[in-house]
């Protein structure tokens, strides 16, 4: 019995060798990829809003003051509108099937864009980091009313190192597709 | 005519299809990343050189008391070394027509090294980059006897991320052999 699932019109008939088992997997497979992009998605939104909410008003520090603390901001409010955007491509690929764009343009925008942000968000998180670091000996942080400052961006800079990894891990599954691709000239890797 | 280079004992009869033309492709294409890895190595030397003599005696600030600029000096030096093996690697291969390891564990080796050390050379810099750039507002750089201090960490973490540019590009290259070997299953990209 043929499986219920309708291949596009411009299918040649050697496509049809797509088992049932084949969808499943490949099904399984663009789960996985929706759930590292939420993770990163949800790491990075909130390393961006625990940066931006980074004030206790006049008296105290301002995020917007250290450059380095915009960079991890900028950087985590672009990975998070990204994973944002590759989240519906990842639901409309499970729940339609085909690609959002045609597919050579798909794996290869997904991988390239994998590889650039995840380098960016390291990039900014490390700088947030020895940013911080330097902060904790001055007397930014040692005054008693600003060292929840100090605490809140650390904060937010751990939580962009979990949207980084959560990145770099969609970014394996994003390399492998476009090897797939690039072996059977379709993201089917069966 | 059969050209003159030989085939290992193991290889089975398969594998002869590999040209001279394919053979030639192979070794342009190790040629290539002999140059990146030369590249990479000389740039991440000059940056350990440039940060581990940065310090003009008694007085002046020394390098080695800066978390960041120990974690550039560390990353370049150990970047530095992988390119070295890896070079003698890539020319034993060009001299040999042979890997130094056996081929799968080779293309793996060098492709997830190069990708790790990528990210740790990435890193280390843009913490260089922030922690230089927080320096320049203190007294440690506007101290006339210590300017040049300032001047030599920013010329070490610039030679770094060339490093790191050059490492990108042979991780490039590497992932691609790994690709080829999926395929064939071999490194002959043909």
């Amino acid at each position: 019995m043929r499986p219920p699932l309708a291949f596009r019109p411009g299918d040649t008939p050697s496509h049809h060798f797509h088992s049932t088992v084949t969808l499943r997997k490949l099904r399984r497979f663009n789960s996985l990829i929706l759930v590292f992009r939420v993770t990163a998605f949800t790491f990075s939104l909130a390393s961006s809003v625990f940066m931006v909410t980074n004030s206790r008003g006049s008296g105290s520090p301002h995020w917007i003051d250290f450059d380095a603390f915009r960079f991890v901001f900028a950087a985590n409010a672009i990975v998070a509108l990204y994973s944002l955007f590759e989240m519906g491509v990842s639901v409309w690929e499970i729940s339609t099937g085909a690609t959002l764009f045609p597919e050579i343009l798909q794996v290869w925008f997904d991988f390239g864009h994998d590889q650039v942000f995840a380098y960016l968000l390291l990039s900014a998180d490390s700088a947030g980091t020895a940013f911080a670091k330097t902060l904790k000996g001055t007397d930014t942080c040692t005054a008693s009313a600003a060292a929840s400052f100090c605490v809140q961006s650390d904060i937010s800079v751990a939580l962009g190192f979990a949207g980084f990894l959560f990145l770099g891990l969609s970014s394996l599954l994003s390399g492998f597709r476009v090897v797939c691709f690039i072996i059977n000239g379709s993201r089917f890797h069966m």
